[in-house]
């Protein structure tokens, strides 16, 4: 055991430590050698002298070998997996798992919850009666060998230090911390035995990363540090300045997801019908480009044009559809439900927020927009919040859009009783109308790795 | 209540803290309210971006607030105190408290124990057998008034939220950290009822400020955040690349200051005579200078010259020998061992170490000779550790001396059973002889307030 301070001394002064000391370090925390309090002084230490590259993937190692490591070596076919650093609306693994199983990779993904204004796969899931994603270990293989596509919540034994430190950035100011982002991402992904990974790196108003630089910089960092980790791994930065696809809010979120794998429209509950006016192009093209390269990745076709052109396919014919059937049907979902998506978890009352004045959206504060849903109880303000699937928002004009003085920008299904007015004033504050047109935000900025 | 994260992210941020954050920051330290893995996270926030001037303040109060303060208005004449920054062989204070109060200062002295390196007060005191420093705020007062000086711990009551700081630094490589160095003085000293201080701000290798650069940074803030809470205060900047004196080690300082303030050479126990070869000249005229500082705050002169005067009066006619005899007296120390310094605990097995080579002692890593002292079980590693009194070590020679190969340094007071080559080797490497002499540093470099 090296002495705790000693190594936080060593970073303070912006020594670059071994791997060893960060072995130690990191395994005292989780025998008590390492009190909490000085956990969190490393931490501290860490955001403002950084980490090299070695020492990041000594973190990341000492993090992954705190806890139980999967291996998939046994189930045949290259497995890939997709991180998304988290975004408003990124309902993106949902059709993305089903749609790479369909193009052959074996898609082992396990996700996480939504978190402050960012939604999560697993609340998503969740609105699914019956889905579970709290699967053994035995189960998870199964799925993932007989339908290709198996999607769980990480269980309490894989990587336990990044719980546990994860838990103390969040309450000590050390989250935005790149060298502790990237451990944190790639111990649980190198945990679940994956061989390839594909990260989405969000930038924007609702992203954790709101400059191009430091997105650069995390998507940098983790390319490298997957890669010395033995990882298969791309990166692409992304736009986040405004909600990805039309829907915000978990069982909203579904039913997109299953209007893009079915290429059909599904009748909407506020209005009994399908919605003509609604677009999911972004989502399309992000989740059919992140496909792409998980394909090639997998070694599945020599380029990316001809993987984007099998991923388009699969799309298009109804394969990605089938596999997202039987998974959810295998993870015990109630199939009715994804069938006929009027049968999920909608609230019924509905409300139309409207623009104030005549214009083109020029800007939509993303983040804003998440936190309105985390007010309408559909996020989390903290981990042991329980989350309501029923409410969202349906966005009917996204940015460049011209609009009308009292004209629906969004329909919301709103929680029962909960007085609208101040989220309604937070939306006309996240939404600028101007008179003279902005461009739009390219989708996808570059490719990393 | 504001939420601690935000505020540790402001400071993080390097966003100046309002006094209404820090003080909701410090009393939530103590309720619980703000984690220890909280406090130590800002402690490094503060490490790495400061604090202003008026940050500082607040957080000082907030300091002293949490805990008692005693009122001396009750008590005729002007209280001022001393403080130093720690030092080997500093045993400053038992000299000058009586001394200063000779001069007609009250001195109302809280002083602390020795850790790592450096001695402190309350150690020496207590080489004094039946000498108690943990007396009720009555009895210090009757003492303070009746004698002029009084010698006394802190008590539990004083500055708690200092004390809960303190542990917390001292294991997450925050120690060194100016605002909170100041904090952690001043709370405490104005917690005791002093109208004024004077401040000796130790530099060089024996030091915890290794350089001129950071202790005139430090006594500079230490002035302007006590002038800012009322105290009247000067700040001296002295040298300390030697032990001060001629001793180290508890029952030594002892002897060495009862040769001071009797004006006589006393018998010591490793050769039964008194020792005309030792020099005591840096520990008298520092504590003359002191004690001058001490008098002009407290108004009994009009300026440093005629203080510097009184105080050297005070020592050559026995006025300061008195007090201390008085004051040993009170505190119910056996006064049989002042009167006869041979009394005292001294260890029975004496060694001599010797120069190695001939030349002029060039250096002494007074660091390494405090931790030597340590080693034999005069010091502490931890705060929880006892003190041996009886050792130590006597300097025949300092910086500048001339020596011969095989000349005595120092004479040993050993532990009994130790086995001593590890420490002589530490002490050889800590004396460094060259056949060309350097300047000896000046002992008082600057006074700052």
């Amino acid at each position: 055991m090296i002495t705790p301070a000693l190594i936080i001394q060593k970073k303070r002064d912006g020594k670059e430590l071994s791997s060893k000391e960060i072995h130690s370090f990191i395994k005292g925390i989780l025998t008590g050698d390492v009190a909490d309090y000085q956990a969190t002084a490393f931490l501290m230490a860490v955001y403002f002298k950084g980490m090299t590259l070695d020492e990041t993937v000594a973190l990341t190692e000492a993090m992954l070998h705190s806890g139980e490591r999967y291996d998939l070596s046994h189930i045949p076919g290259a497995k890939v997996d997709k991180h998304s650093t988290g975004g408003v609306g990124d309902k993106v693994s949902l059709i993305l798992a089903p749609l790479a199983s369909a193009c052959g990779v074996k898609v082992p993904m396990m996700s996480g919850r939504g978190l402050g204004h960012t939604g999560g796969t697993l609340d998503k899931l969740e609105s699914i009666t019956g889905f579970d994603v709290r699967l053994p270990r035995e189960k998870f293989e199964d799925i993932l060998s007989e339908v290709g596509a198996a999607m769980i919540g990480q269980s309490e034994k894989i990587a336990p230090a990044d719980k546990k430190l994860y838990a103390l950035r969040d309450v000590t100011g050390t989250v935005e911390c790149i060298p502790l982002i990237v451990a944190s991402i790639l111990s649980k992904k190198a945990a679940e035995g994956t061989e390839g990974l594909v990260l989405d790196v969000k930038v924007g108003n609702g992203a954790f990363m709101k400059s191009k630089e430091d997105a650069k910089k995390l998507a940098r960092t983790l390319t490298s540090v997957a890669k010395k980790m033995g990882l298969k791994c791309r990166a692409l930065l992304t736009n986040m300045d405004q909600p990805l696809g039309y829907a915000v809010g978990n069982s909203l979120e579904v039913l997109e997801c299953i209007e893009i794998m079915k290429n059909e429209r599904c009748a909407h509950p506020a209005s009994g019908k399908p919605q003509a006016d609604l677009t999911s192009c972004d989502l399309k093209e992000l989740t059919i480009h992140l496909c792409a390269h998980m394909v090639e990745l997998a070694g599945i076709t020599r380029d990316l044009t001809s993987a984007r052109k099998l991923a388009h396919a699969k799309l298009a014919d109804g394969s990605a559809w089938n596999v997202f059937h039987k998974m959810v049907e295998a993870h015990g979902g109630e199939v009715e439900q994804i069938l006929d998506p009027r049968k999920l978890p909608f609230s019924k009352r509905h409300v139309k927020w409207t623009a104030k004045k005549r214009g083109y959206i020029t800007a939509m504060d993303t983040e804003m927009l998440g936190r309105i849903l985390v007010e309408m109880g559909g996020g989390r303000k903290k981990a042991s919040d329980s989350v309501d699937p029923r409410v969202g928002m349906v966005f009917h004009k996204k940015l460049g859009a011209k609009v009308k003085t009292g004209e629906t920008i969004a329909t919301v299904y709103a929680p029962d009783k909960r007085d609208l007015k101040d989220l309604e004033e937070m939306f006309d504050l996240a939404i600028e109308i101007r008179s003279v047109r902005k461009p739009v935000p390219k989708l996808i900025y570059d490719t990393m790795g």
